[in-house]
């Protein structure tokens, strides 16, 4: 079979239906905010660090700091968006690190910030933070308010893009799915204003962001909560499949 | 925007271009062998068995025996190949399990067969072996010839589809990553054959066969076999990432 009719039979047998993710794209259809802003271009060379809460962690090693280590990426969707972007990108020399601590709020992301972000110099810095800045107010003694978050978060930003002028960010959107066991009727509009905020952060510095809530909204119309992330919070491998899948579309 | 122009603009702006890796489009099409079977269609309840060697293994746990968690899968390209399908098919009810154990040749897996296959009953299999049936004549007590794999891999095709007549097989060609620190150059040759076998298996039963050779030989390309799998045995990350892609791509 030629080059030609390869292309056309698999066009007509939908060869390639599989890597075009059927939720991802449904919820990036109806989100506004999917094509805000031009995806990145990658550089031979170029740094990738992902940073967040227990959800980004996902059970890294501490004693693997990386980079490109299964290990040190952990078992979330670190590793699958970097095992996919090292897979596609071989000749590039990427360079890419989990530094995600599970329990961080906003404030302990900036506790550790030089070291943990500034030090490794990141070209693209992919960043998922809120859903303790919510919680451990119920849960814990802390006292942070949405306000704290919001104005936490975009310090961060602007401390961020002053010592890495030319830094791409991206935001993904804290989210929670319906439905998980941790979860209580208060979580619905009492969580919106922190997506909200991280949204406007992303806005106001022209940053890619990544519509999770929308992913997952998208998501439960096929299974449930227990199916993506039982305790509503932490998602399941196929929840963090998603989160790749809907990372990769997005920024790249 | 409204949907009409996302597409347009996606295309425009190769939206999609991670989600069709170029380096398995590529080997694709210079393999003959990747059209020659329609895909597999995945049903409601299917359960699908991933079967072979330390490739395969990839470190799972032996007290966690699935289906579905990520234990169960190990690390490697079960991992990668499983967590799309479970994401992407979230109302099929899929039962997905990984009964590869290290080490294993074509002989041991038909040892094993009633307990770690028939009696699981998928409805999709996947066979990778090959690698110990020659690696073990050089480096253990193996006596086990070109000939015997080929007899004892048709044969257990033909158990299966007379346990099971339903069943799809997917055949992943065995394959060595040139370059590697475990290969000396007797491989080439000598391996060629097994590779040749697996393929003859895969079209005189009308299977799916994933070309993993080319897909390998093409990702030597971009970047050496100490990217890929430094001892050209056992794949890495990016290299375990490479063949979940070509499965994915070949088979669903």
């Amino acid at each position: 079979m030629d080059r030609r009719n390869f292309l056309i039979k698999s066009a007509a047998t939908g060869a390639t239906a599989l890597f075009m993710p059927e939720i991802v794209k449904a919820a990036m259809l109806e989100s506004e905010s999917a094509s805000a802003v031009k995806k990145y271009n990658l550089t031979k060379g170029d740094v990738i660090l992902f940073q967040g809460d227990s959800i980004t962690d996902a059970g890294r090693s501490r004693n693997d700091t990386g980079p490109n280590t299964q290990s040190s990426f952990g078992s979330g969707y670190v590793l699958f968006t970097a095992a996919s972007i090292l897979a596609n990108h071989p000749a590039k020399d990427l360079k890419l690190y989990n530094r995600g601590i599970s329990g961080n709020k906003v404030f302990q992301l900036a506790e550790r910030w030089e070291k943990d972000c500034l030090e490794l110099k990141p070209d693209i810095l992919s960043i998922l933070i809120g859903v303790n800045d919510f919680w451990h107010t119920k849960t814990g003694n802390y006292d942070g308010t949405i306000t704290t978050y919001a104005n936490d978060f975009q310090h961060l930003i602007s401390t961020t893009k002053s010592a890495l002028p030319k830094i791409k960010i991206v935001i993904l959107e804290p989210f929670i799915i319906h439905g998980g066991t941790a979860l209580d009727n208060t979580w619905e509009n009492a969580f919106a204003p922190y997506r909200t905020a991280a949204k406007k952060v992303a806005t106001d510095n022209n940053l890619i962001f990544v519509p999770l809530q929308s992913i997952f909204n998208e998501a439960l119309k096929h299974a449930q909560a227990d199916y993506w992330g039982k305790d509503g919070v932490h998602p399941s491998m196929a929840g963090a499949q998603l989160i790749a899948q809907a990372w990769l579309k997005t920024a790249l």
